[in-house]
């Protein structure tokens, strides 16, 4: 097959590896950044875009969501997360099956896409139908299924069973588009055996763990109870931890588990919207990234943000931090872009492939177009105008793997009108089941 | 001159004060919702716009920004208010005219009308530019002089010279869309002859009065160690409080003063975004709603926001106010948008004529387009859907005093390149100036 090139033209370049100071342009070869730099000549070249009043960065990556509860937006708002999961989210998704879980995740591609992020990370049910809309819809994603075994035997063996079948399935698939984690649930959902044998899996493997850690105050007062150990303490006492484990909210910790943290070179996935909406608490990401802890963002659900937009998220987790301290200083814009970008590629073991721009690195990016009036005048900072004026309608084009996914705001690979008929459709169809 | 009338057909009204079940049309007759019924012939009608699949709300009431400083956006971010003020926006200002803000205010106006605002609360200078602007833009405002005099009283007859001067010039102006309000600036700026001034001028002219208090602890500080009362408990103590006072912030409140709010049906303007950014602090709001204060919603200018974007403020409100209680049962989405409604039009005393979707109050309406990836499905719950989901990118159509201002993503009234390219050649000016 012959190659594929892009050339994008008088790029003002944002990102959080590199500091170009003048104009650029930057040639893709097939799914790759083969080029940087002043003056590259369009000749031969299949496909030139004019990067002309907008800015270049690399796609975001929202490292922890459950795209296929899109399906969910709105479904139920303003409940503790106990009201919330048990009466409306778990009801639901016991008449979950693989075509609803498909749709959903298209609805939450499109969104995606639409707003700039490139890569996700999930956790969720049916993923080989999630893996196929990652297939068509051209994103990049980590995927791993929500492993919940209460402490049953039968259902652990079952849960681990779903989850290596994902990774011999998925793993590597979509043109190396999509990666395959652990997915144990949570330290209250998922028992000491199942984390101890996805410990030893993941070992043996070289497969990556995704697990949810201290969202509420009831989790460590349940863990702490039953175990005696806050929930940091306690998967370090048991040997689950590493760099290559990736915990979603972290909202209650304290200084020995920010040690544990460190020690141990976790990963932070950091999902503000969630924990505000949820009332979950607030994480202490400024002091984390004072200890030099990798800290990305999710969006988490978008049933309980409700969108997955991933320059709102930032925004309001450096507004967060500055409120939560009364320092206006912590989480600048800077450390925003880099905490939406390179970071995320750290937490999912991905920074040779992907989260800057760089010659080497697989061709994920996207154009902000500034000439809107939410972000003029646009002369000043790059970084604060996108995290704190802009919001993720602002995003013009989206490349990812080398493919463009989206130019002009107009999608190219998911058909827009017909997955929302769709998805309005199953979710009738869900609440007509309840 | 004859009637001019706008038919909107099968609209899915949300509205704080009325409880629409089923699609309604709405006719306006000139200036005025004139009926609003089941199913109003089209015949004799001078315009029909359909809003199938749309959400038709009462426009957003912006009730504290400085629209001029739309021109700061981004100038100057990652600051405590001191810095942010003292080196960066007063130096700027000094070097303002009439012509500088006018543009600001008309680039204000270009994004509070694309984002579904019809009504903003404005404190600043070169205030007759700004009615200019509001003027052509055909947006809805109630502006008011900012007075300082800093205990100087050559400064402070000046001062109040210059707001009353702005009363007699504009106050009704533009069709009745101007108001004019006294602006001392702050209980720290204005003294206390300033604001006893004020106070007994706003009585003699039926004036209400905008003014900032309680922004920062330092304010807190500053006049308990000078008046030795708290800002409340001073502004009480001098007869400058009652039902025409709006203030801005109210982010430090004891007891007390909740108590002196309540007492005198204070107005208040919650700036989440602002507070955040600056680090000011989180407004004790589910508390002042509790004790049925009027809470409406303001952006603070887009320089420590950053944008002017109601329904991304009014999420942050919502989602700080559910993580700084603990409790995710407050201020609910249904809350959030009489905040953003009939709150504001009662904060700005003109709760009889705008804020709700009634027959014979000012046609101030918008047009929410809900088929987008970001508020898929659309069928459980509106205010959910607007307040969580959305932002100001997907307001389609802004109608104000009866005049279309936007159609379709379209601005009628003002050239959107032209202001962009002035407010561009604006900032650099100033910057150069420096
Ligand atoms: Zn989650
Ligand atoms: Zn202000």
């Amino acid at each position: 097959m012959a190659d594929n090139t892009i050339l994008i033209k008088n790029a003002v370049i944002l990102d959080p590896n590199t500091d170009y100071d003048e104009k650029k342009d930057l040639l893709i070869n097939n799914d790759l950044i083969s080029e940087i730099s002043d003056n590259i000549s369009d000749e031969n070249v299949d496909k030139v875009i004019d990067a002309t009043g907008k800015i270049l960065l690399p796609g975001f990556i929202n490292t922890h969501t459950h795209l296929s509860m899109t399906l969910f937006r709105g479904l139920a708002d303003d409940l503790a997360l106990d009201e919330w999961l048990n009466d409306n989210i778990w009801p639901m998704e016991a008449n979950l099956n693989g075509n609803y879980c498909y749709i959903g995740a298209l609805l939450g591609a499109v969104e995606l896409i639409k707003s700039g992020t490139t890569t996700f990370s999930d956790m969720y049910f049916y993923m080989e139908d999630v893996a196929k809309a990652v297939e068509e819809s051209g994103i990049r994603a980590v995927l791993s299924y929500g492993m919940i075994d209460f402490g049953d035997e039968e259902k652990r063996k079952a849960e681990i069973e779903k989850n290596m079948a994902l990774f011999k399935n998925c793993h590597d698939a979509a043109d190396g588009r999509i990666k395959v984690f652990f997915g144990p649930h949570s330290p209250y959902t998922a028992s000491e055996e199942l984390l101890r044998e996805v410990r030893k899996l993941a070992d043996e493997n070289d497969m990556k763990i995704h697990i949810h850690v201290s969202e509420t105050q009831k989790e460590i007062n349940d863990v702490s109870s039953e175990k005696g150990l806050r929930p940091f303490e306690y998967l370090d006492s048991i040997g689950f931890l590493g760099p290559d484990v990736l915990c979603a909210h972290c909202v209650w910790l304290n200084d020995n588990e920010i040690d544990i943290i460190k020690k141990n070179d976790v990963k932070i996935s950091h999902n503000p919207c969630s924990n505000m909406k949820l009332a979950s608490g607030i994480a202490p990401v400024s002091k984390l990234l004072e200890n030099d802890i990798c800290v990305s963002i999710g969006t988490d659900g978008a049933s309980s943000n409700n969108n997955l937009d991933l320059i709102e998220e930032l925004k309001t987790a450096s507004l967060l931090q500055k409120v939560s301290t009364l320092d206006p200083k912590v989480l600048t814009s800077d450390e925003a872009i880099a905490i939406g970008t390179i970071n995320g590629a750290k937490a999912l073991g991905l920074e040779d492939e992907i989260g800057s721009i760089e010659v080497g690195k697989k061709a994920d990016l996207i154009l902000i177009d500034t000439n809107n009036a939410n972000m003029i005048p646009d002369s000043s900072n790059l970084s604060s105008n996108i995290i704190y004026s802009a919001n993720g309608s602002n995003v013009d084009t989206t490349i990812c793997n080398g493919q463009i996914l989206m130019e002009n705001k107009k999608l190219t690979t998911l058909d827009e009108q017909e997955i929302y008929d769709k998805a309005r459709k199953a979710i009738e169809e869900l609440k007509a089941l309840l």
